[in-house]
């Protein structure tokens, strides 16, 4: 392995194009425009991987994430954010650049954005198909035709369609769950294009969950897909049920600085600056990241029993199996496969490949 | 207010500067060292405030921090993290440029830098007195023992002490929970150098966290303290009992980007990469931070039943009291306390003060 000296983020190249690649032809199979959601990665590289595997159009959440793929040649960039009026400004010179789509959800923001806007973008209106976070509920038909009629009269809001991301999926803990989620997304959706006066083909419908585009089967009515975890996945998908351990394509390496037989754990460089504080509850206890065996390319499969049990700023301690126990010592490095691989990548910044070479976020 | 166009830390200089004129005359009144920790803020700036109040030597939780404030003119400096092995290098060069005092708690570890070292360092052990993260407990004699020996027979291993972060006073809801684990901090410690058959005078006890430093008022048998968090405090210091919400100096301003009248709720643009993903438990419900009122000079009073109820990646809802949801609008700011101030200003990386100026980060 590549010489680690503090928390470095390992990012399995193979694993991560194979993530791709299989949402590539999933969205193919099904019909569906493919514009995946970079904050995950907020790489110029990745975004290079996505391009190779024919992906023309992204997600991004928030402005400067558009402006920095804008200068990375990206020319139909949609903010799934519901629109931040501050920074009309950028959003401005944005539209001038590139094919923009922002989520417009209320019509004291479209009206704003009527007066402030210099040339036109396009708009989604975003829906809540059950997370109870943001968008106008499916069953809002008032209020969802308001907003349509606001986008006719306007010259600059050129309305496109619906959007919504089903966050609630990541209540899910297997695929059966997960199916059933994205049926009642589905059914949502289908009964508001039904209470709409309206030709279905003059607007689209974009969906963007990571756990119901990985496993739904059924995508009728829908129009495109936006995930966006899916090109490193983690442990948060392994428990949902989205993907396999095997699927998880970045691992952090951590070095070992303490040992403490009496309690079996050791002690790494690695905290929450590292791994952020998600967690994941298995067998009632807080999981911080799993620990993977080491290997040549970076990890292997799991360490059973060996997991990241408390983190503070900069500190991690790891609970050992007895057989891994005796193996770590200090000076050592282990990998640790993150509970939220888009926090993870966020906090880290950089990507080291197995090669040792490196990828930086924007 | 400056012009907030996305998430943005504010600092209240007046309040960071009395909470370190309070723990440096506290430090003067227990004949106390002080050696504050910078990890929380982690700006050069600050630490020239600190600086201006009489601090001499510092306290820091990584090799790279030690780096920076080297660099930045302070030439006493602890790392207070078990020491990294992998990062010898950088240690060497740290310790030709400063008096560098490290954590060394195993007799592995000690062998290597007796090794790897080029020139002299000064060392702590570290001692866990119940906090059960990292060094030895106090009731290991024999271990401590036979690391002091190890360095009385280095030429490099200059033996100085011992130092504990006693954060288990995190557990503390109250002054009197406060006082009660520092005393029971100062007991093991006690009860350690009774044990130790040396003259107490040789070695110095330096211990850490903030809850201790604020709230306790017998520091017998410690020569040093290490607070941290203190500069700004949070939610999590109030609650448990270090401070006031008075007390904490920052707070981050968020622009609203939706509202909710169903839920009462609001969607701001400040997530969990601004905020982390750390909560306080209130009445049963997880709190990611609280809503201030907002005033000119950046924040006042707690607005009481508006709060920060949920965090995505750039999301956050705020759940909100009637009145205040009347007066949130689409495009207006609202102000958060941080949960966890050290990790809210390591994500965010910058601080604003109410002049509009700007204090950077390492």
């Amino acid at each position: 392995m590549i010489q680690i000296t503090e928390p470095t983020l390992l990012l399995n190249e193979d694993i991560c194009r194979a993530n791709i690649q299989r949402m590539v032809e999933k969205a193919q199979h099904h019909s569906l425009q493919f514009k995946p959601h970079m904050k995950t990665h907020q790489s110029a590289d990745i975004g290079e991987w996505l391009r190779e595997a024919g992906v023309e159009a992204i997600t991004v959440s928030s402005v400067t994430m558009a402006s920095f793929f804008a200068q990375q040649g990206w020319s139909d960039i949609t903010i799934a954010f519901p629109c931040n009026l501050r920074e009309v400004e950028a959003i401005n010179q944005l539209a001038e650049e590139v094919d923009l789509t922002l989520l417009v959800n209320a019509p004291e923001t479209a009206q704003r954005l009527q007066k402030e806007l210099a040339s036109p973008v396009s708009v989604y209106i975003e829906l809540d198909t059950g997370s109870e976070r943001t968008g106008l509920p499916t069953t809002n038909i008032t209020g969802i035709e308001k907003l349509i009629a606001i986008f006719e009269d306007s010259d600059v809001l050129q309305w496109k369609g619906f959007y919504s991301h089903p966050g609630h999926s990541y209540s899910a803990r297997s695929v059966e769950d997960i199916r059933r989620i994205h049926q009642s997304v589905l059914d949502r959706i289908n009964t508001l294009k039904s209470a709409l006066n309206m030709n279905a083909d003059v607007y689209e419908i974009c969906i963007g969950d990571t756990p119901c585009c990985s496993k739904g089967t059924d995508f009728s009515g829908i129009d495109a897909i936006s995930p966006g975890n899916f090109v490193f996945y983690d442990l948060m998908q392994a428990q949902i049920g989205s993907c396999a351990s095997s699927d998880i394509a970045t691992a952090v390496a951590c070095p070992i600085v303490d040992r403490y037989p009496d309690r079996r754990q050791i002690a790494i460089y690695g905290g929450a600056i590292h791994f952020s504080k998600e967690s994941i509850e298995m067998d009632g206890i807080a999981h911080y990241g799993l620990v993977a065996k080491p290997a040549d390319q970076g990890w292997s499969k799991l360490d059973k029993g060996t997991y990241l049990a408390g983190l503070s700023q900069e500190h991690g301690i790891v609970q050992c199996s007895p057989a891994s126990f005796e193996q770590f010592q200090i000076g050592d490095v282990v990998t640790v496969l993150p509970v939220h691989s888009c926090l993870t990548a966020q906090l880290l910044g950089e990507y080291q490949l197995p090669s040792g070479q490196k990828i930086s976020q924007f």
